[in-house]
């Protein structure tokens, strides 16, 4: 059984579906990239036990045939070879030998029927989203994500539509990352589903940025997201997310507009006396047209910047997380933003400024007596 | 006490001694640099158990200091500070301030008593070198010192003076990197010593490779190395080196020239098929006008691959390294090289075509029968 293509257009492949797959799984098969070849079509898939991604190329072949590859060596050797087109041939043993040129690799195959299925969803509901507008939602709320297993539906991307309106919510529940945009809702009903996070982590790597429409399926247990030649395949998570709506605070009583990436510049400077295991809060004094930014170690180490902001409402003292300022403030494309607050012990609302579409919260940190 | 510099001047400076200084030692002093600052100029050192780095640079001061930093944090802080003037001061506490427009950042310092001194060597031997041709001399070997213990020796590089020639040889049993270069011996005396490949690593690190000289100062157990604002001091390694000479084959039953380029590629093709587990050899036929490579692993995967040579002498089929083979590639820097070979138990050589002052020598791997 033979087939062919150029190299270029395999890789890319390989490299949609790879990341997916584990590099260390409980079954070689795991480790490996089902190929399905049928009438001039491939289709690669990889998959782990919550989402699969598919993606199909065309290739010139003889005959069908299904197989399964070890990704990691068949991505490294496709990677080696010349530009071109690659010659690739099963032989009766299942050993797959690719040609390009004089250069000759040969991989051993397994058999396609050891692969779990990628489940057939029954879509119930069919939605159509512009790719631009949902990569960039996605990529400016990924980021908080909840890391760790204590409820695990915080570990996926809160997907609420109300009415002509998409609302994208993610949250560790020490922080809250909300973007909308209006989009057509075709369902003409409110609803809301959970995609966990590792789909929408690969949803957006590959997924370009053009003003083609993605896709979306969905059933009650899965969703599918379809783009050109690709298909991402994934369990939704289920139980109930936070009620966001509740927790955003709707008045301040001091509010601050501030330029991006001088405030970004300013935390970073910060970074340098805190670590992971001794996360010292940012000392944040805003006065009259000033934001003096401190922060002290134990050890005696210290720090002070200032920079000027226009500050409506009190004057007021908080501590912030530095990283959770700075991982808003590397996703906020605006020149300025907001920072609304009420009290030492309350949330801050981060919004750009000239855009409605997005806001983030984030929790105050407990400061020492001086 | 004040002193002032500008910014990256200073962040140079750090950046060449930091290297060497440990990130975790037995005690905080050895985690930081000595800054001794005097009329006007600063020099800071870095040091190990076995070597020191010392930059000066000028700054503006109004009294002697001496103390301590702690080497990480310094460089940090002084990396987020703007470009521009910086202002230290080290209060009564020994609190050193520093301030670059409004951002300030203070660092705690440690008494300069608890600094190890560094040896002074009262040379017995001045040699001059141009940094460029030394440089590459370096480089061009470093890569096979030997890494483990066995031989203390074999983790330092030769310097071999006989007449007017320099010869640098490392070797860690298994290959052997040879560079000669003429040179102007103004002790008039032949001698050798061996330098610690780490010390050799800063010195081509921090070294640039401009035509100016480096000045090399030796006495009975240490090494000094000068340039511009900059001295090595390294003890040397005490011992008897490998002897080189006698193990250089002088004849050779087949000698092939190769394009550099081309070979190299073919063993990174076959490093798909390679791990550090397990490595497999590479199998590697000459034949007439053809260098036929190729590789199998336990599992059935293969590699087969072939490049045109100017084959001389007998057919040959020999199993390599493919590391081994690989790192003298990347340092080769002509077109094209010499393998010469005596059979498949022999050692090879591996020579730039066109330059005599080079010569690598690789062992042969046992090949398994076909």
């Amino acid at each position: 059984m033979k087939f062919s293509c150029e190299k270029n257009v395999i890789l890319e492949a390989v490299g949609n579906v790879i990341r997916v797959i584990p590099a260390k799984a409980s079954t070689p098969v795991l480790e490996g990239i089902l190929i399905e070849i049928k009438d001039n079509v491939l289709c690669m898939t990889g998959s782990d036990t919550e989402m699969s991604v598919q993606t199909t190329i065309s290739v010139e072949s003889d005959e069908s045939k299904t197989f399964i590859v070890n990704a990691k060596t068949f991505n490294e050797m496709l990677g080696k070879l010349e530009n071109g087109t690659v010659e690739f041939e099963i032989d009766e043993k299942g050993i797959l030998h690719m040609v390009c040129g004089v250069i000759q690799y040969d991989l051993p195959t397994r058999e396609a029927e050891l692969y779990p299925t990628v489940p057939f969803v029954e879509k119930s509901k069919t939605l159509k989203f512009r790719k631009k507008m949902l990569h960039s939602m996605l990529k400016q709320t990924l980021f908080s994500v909840a890391q760790i297993e204590t409820r695990p539906i915080l570990k996926g991307v809160l997907f609420d539509i109300c009415g002509n309106e998409l609302y994208i919510v993610t949250t560790d529940t020490f922080r809250l990352s909300l973007r909308n945009e209006e989009f057509e809702n075709t369902f003409g009903e409110d609803f809301s589903f959970v995609v966990p996070g590792k789909a929408i982590n690969e949803l957006v790597r590959i997924m370009n940025t053009d003003d083609e429409e993605v896709r979306l399926g969905l059933a009650s247990t899965h969703a599918v997201f379809e783009f050109e030649n690709t298909v991402i395949t994934t369990r939704l998570l289920s139980g109930e997310f936070l009620k966001y709506k509740t927790i955003i605070p709707k008045t301040f009583k001091t509010e601050v507009v501030l330029k991006t990436e001088e405030l970004k510049r300013t935390f970073e400077r910060a970074s340098v006396l805190i670590n992971e295991k001794m996360r010292t809060p940012v000392r944040v004094n805003f006065e009259f047209d000033t934001v003096m930014t401190c922060c002290k170690t134990p050890e005696g180490s210290n720090f002070y910047d200032e920079i000027k902001a226009v500050i409506q409402g009190e004057n007021i003292e908080i501590g912030l997380n530095n990283k959770q300022i700075t991982d808003v403030l590397s996703v906020i494309e605006t020149e300025e933003i907001t920072m609304s607050l009420n009290s030492p012990v309350s949330s801050v609302c981060i919004k750009p400024v000239g855009k409605e579409n997005a806001l983030y919260i984030v929790s105050p940190m407990r400061l020492k007596v001086n």
